[in-house]
């Protein structure tokens, strides 16, 4: 099997940005990738991460480029550099605003997750025991990212939400880090009734391999690849993904910011990295995924789909927006 | 003469904007103008405002569309609505992150003034008694503008920091809102060394409607005309154009705010707007300016420089910006 020839697209990945973290996502072969830049932030703190995005990519301009568009991402692969996809995990960013996402798409975020574990203005989110689903803020900030083309996540959304965005998105969204909870029941996986409103509506899943939704470390290669094909086999091909979560060079002091933001104290929930697999520990293992893929018997197409080619085919329809000028 | 075929364009207005305001603008037959979105706003903030002229321009697009270049400008013309340029007349905008200068550069912001009336973290302003010049912070900013392609403003900048911010810039730079202080005594007109340099740079100064730069709203269109008239004189035909400082619809809450901001006690400064000759009482009145200036003895293509061409060249050449990607 040739991976040369292969786009690779990876869903999401929260890593702490710079050239060596994004040369190992080159080393992978992989040349789009949606990357967090804001979970907890608010406006102005984001401004300040699209700041710094800025200033690394003018620095590295032979190994990243900023993308706006699936063509984008196409152009970098031409010259084996890694399109970068600006991403939130979160709707903070647009504070209670829902002018700020015309702002942000203007500064080339293309991804938003509605929520980030916890509830917010939006909506509820998957640790939450109760989720009241989309806020009428919420449809307003939907209907605002489905017009100008920003792609709505529902990965850490809560299940009710993720519901009620499905419904009344007028494009279709993603899950872009995710399993389904038949594989690993986790407040963070999905249930068969949410992939599939997701499917229906024409979105993706991007199976994650974060230890934390898979079952830890020990989780083998084959049963990971066994769980892709078996999803396919579910939904379809054109549907599943993948969305690695990868989260290079960060100490545990920032999986803390992650659990804890500043809606708890500090050390409230003690948060320490996860082991990964050893078949999967980062995005220079891209290669080998695929390889588990063909093990698991995927077509040759099936797995270009799988690696990529279904993130390609909903970032042009998402990004292209529903606005017509 | 014949107004239909002259592009007007306006170095610069701070009204409360809204369909009415804007259609004034409209009826005056003014193509382009660089409309102030930042005063003492900090980044948040500021995010705030062009979020709101983004839905501004959505909801009234048969009068206003949110300019990037000189191009969109003419293209505006042709469908005779208004092209508004973004702009800042203070460098607050960018907190003291160098880095926003490309973030708001990609919102669309094209003009930044370096100060505002007092001393910040880039430079001396117009009021300030003593200017240090050109900081470190705002050599940045001043590098950062040229390269992304932001024109510099100069007009309640402090001379010593205008001499500076010229003698450094990679790029013309403009004033675009003062007069000759041989024309009127006050801080914020500008010396002839200051406006010689700025020719020597190629740049543009735009002549100043605002009655407290004038003399008051006594002061004749002649005398305004003739001011134009020997401004070619001494600088040439290339370098002089208008800048209305038109600020309509607002109260005096708002001039409060823009003599005091929060720098000193809200009404430390009285302040109320002054009352505006009636030869020139608002943008619909550009066309009787350019009778003015006909009867002043200009030619028909010196009016076309002054009323729009001079903006339009510095424009095109400015918002290039100077890398090269």
């Amino acid at each position: 099997m040739s991976t040369h020839d292969r786009l690779i697209v990876d869903g999401l990945q929260i890593s702490n940005w710079d050239r060596p973290v994004l040369q190992e996502i080159q080393a992978g072969g992989v040349t789009g990738v949606n990357a967090t830049c804001a979970v907890w932030e608010g406006p102005g703190d984001t401004l300040r991460n699209i700041g710094r995005w800025y200033e690394l990519a003018r620095q590295n301009t032979d190994v990243v480029t900023l993308a706006r568009s699936a063509k984008d991402i196409s152009a970098a692969g031409e010259t084996g550099r890694v399109a970068v996809l600006l991403g939130f995990q979160n709707t903070s960013s647009f504070g209670d605003d829902y002018t700020m996402v015309e702002v942000f798409h203007n500064l080339g975020v293309r991804v938003a997750q509605l929520t980030y574990n916890i509830q917010n203005l939006v909506g509820g989110a998957c640790y939450d025991p109760d989720d009241s689903g989309l806020t009428r803020f919420g449809r307003n900030i939907l209907a605002e990212m489905n017009r100008v083309g920003m792609l709505v996540d529902l990965s850490h959304v809560g299940n009710r939400t993720s519901r009620d965005a499905i419904d009344l998105s007028a494009q279709p969204l993603a899950i872009t880090h995710s399993n389904p909870v038949w594989f690993f029941d986790s407040p963070r996986n999905k249930p068969n009734d949410v992939i599939e409103a997701l499917v229906a509506r024409g979105g993706v899943i991007g199976c994650c391999l974060y230890p934390n939704v898979i079952g830890g470390e020990h989780v083998t290669r084959e049963s990971f690849c066994a769980m892709v094909a078996e999803l396919i086999e579910q939904i379809g091909v054109d549907h599943v993904a993948i969305g690695s979560d990868c989260a290079r060079g960060w100490d545990d002091e920032f999986v803390g910011w992650l659990r804890n933001g500043r809606w708890q104290p500090k050390g409230t929930q003690a948060a320490t990295w996860p082991a990964w697999p050893a078949w999967f520990s980062g995005p220079a293992q891209f290669p080998a995924l695929a390889e588990g893929l063909c093990d698991a018997g995927l077509a040759d197409k099936a797995i270009d789909a799988v690696m990529g080619g279904n993130w390609m085919r909903l970032f042009e329809q998402v990004f292209a927006g529903t606005e017509t000028a």
